[in-house]
């Protein structure tokens, strides 16, 4: 998997993410072998040779694991958005445009594993709670994008709806992309049309 | 309550909105006198004085019983919108135009009862399970705005992009709203920003 931030990493946070890495390994496994629903935190925890205690200080829930791989995509992309010298967006549109490239960028990499991206989407389709929680997350990055906007020095009220704006194409996208690998073009395609509204 | 479909009601339908009505209001006694955890389905269907089976007849789990106010606002509007003589959208800005409306009617109907929105949206925000579910039934008005539009001989492409613009409207007049009396002014609001994008 690409890095987009390429600093040295600590021992400690070296431990943490293949701790978490291994808890999400053994998460997939026993959810493709046994189903979702048959599959409970303490059987993720023993599979993943963890304690109880040591899941819950890496996921809220069962659910969370299933967006791990997203929430980690979410968190580099942010990272990078705020290491950028960017400032304030002073309209609407600017503020959209800025948020243009961290979307393609978050398609991007959700859509780099083609065969897990698939995979995940056919689990989520199954459960509605999985559903749910896949819109909840949607809205969490609208909610990202704006504090990143905020960040920058954006009013709130802009950055709110140029937020909001960005998951439309991305939702956009979600609905029309025919495969995971045409997934960036149609949030591109998206992005493209609003100037006509 | 106001309904925006003003034709005679059979006694089936009578019947089953009753039976509806009960259920949610033993719901709602109960989540607000025990909390949402504490209350099972079978404590619901008790205290509304309906089997198990009826209750899932109605709704799919005790999530659904949250968001039925939500529903029938929805499938108002929808039955509203179909009745009306719309032709197709041409452009993607006169598909976003004719939602526009439909979503400030769904403000309007939702905000009525001041007291009712508040209470909704304090429990909604104490669950993860619930704000998921309330992301979810978003995306759900989305589908359906795209699904008018396409009713309406609107392509796919446009009405798709036309409804997740719209929700992003509403999301954003979620956010920015500081009383419920304000969802719709913000909602209109920000449809009028889209033309500056």
């Amino acid at each position: 998997m690409e890095h987009l931030d390429h600093g040295p990493e600590s021992l400690t946070d070296r431990k943490r993410r293949l701790v978490r890495q291994r808890i999400v390994e053994a998460a997939d496994e026993l959810f493709a072998a046994n189903g979702f629903d048959n599959v409970s935190v303490a059987d993720i925890a023993a599979h993943a040779e963890v304690g109880r205690t040591t899941f819950f200080r890496y996921f809220g829930d069962k659910v969370e694991v299933v967006f791990a791989h997203e929430e980690d995509i979410l968190s580099r992309i942010t990272r990078f958005a705020e290491s950028e010298a960017v400032g304030p967006a002073t309209t609407a549109a600017e503020a959209v445009a800025q948020l243009r490239p961290l979307v393609i960028a978050v398609c991007d990499q959700a859509s780099l594993d083609i065969k897990g991206y698939a995979l995940h989407y056919e689990l989520i389709e199954q459960h509605v709670e999985l559903r749910a929680r896949d819109a909840l997350k949607a809205q969490r990055i609208a909610d990202e994008l704006a504090r990143i906007l905020i960040g920058r020095g954006t009013a709130g009220h802009k950055a709110v709806f140029a937020g909001q704006i960005a998951l439309a194409c991305y939702w956009t996208a979600r609905r029309r992309a025919t495969s995971p690998a045409r997934l960036s073009a149609e949030t591109a395609a998206a992005f493209d049309q609003l100037t006509n509204l």
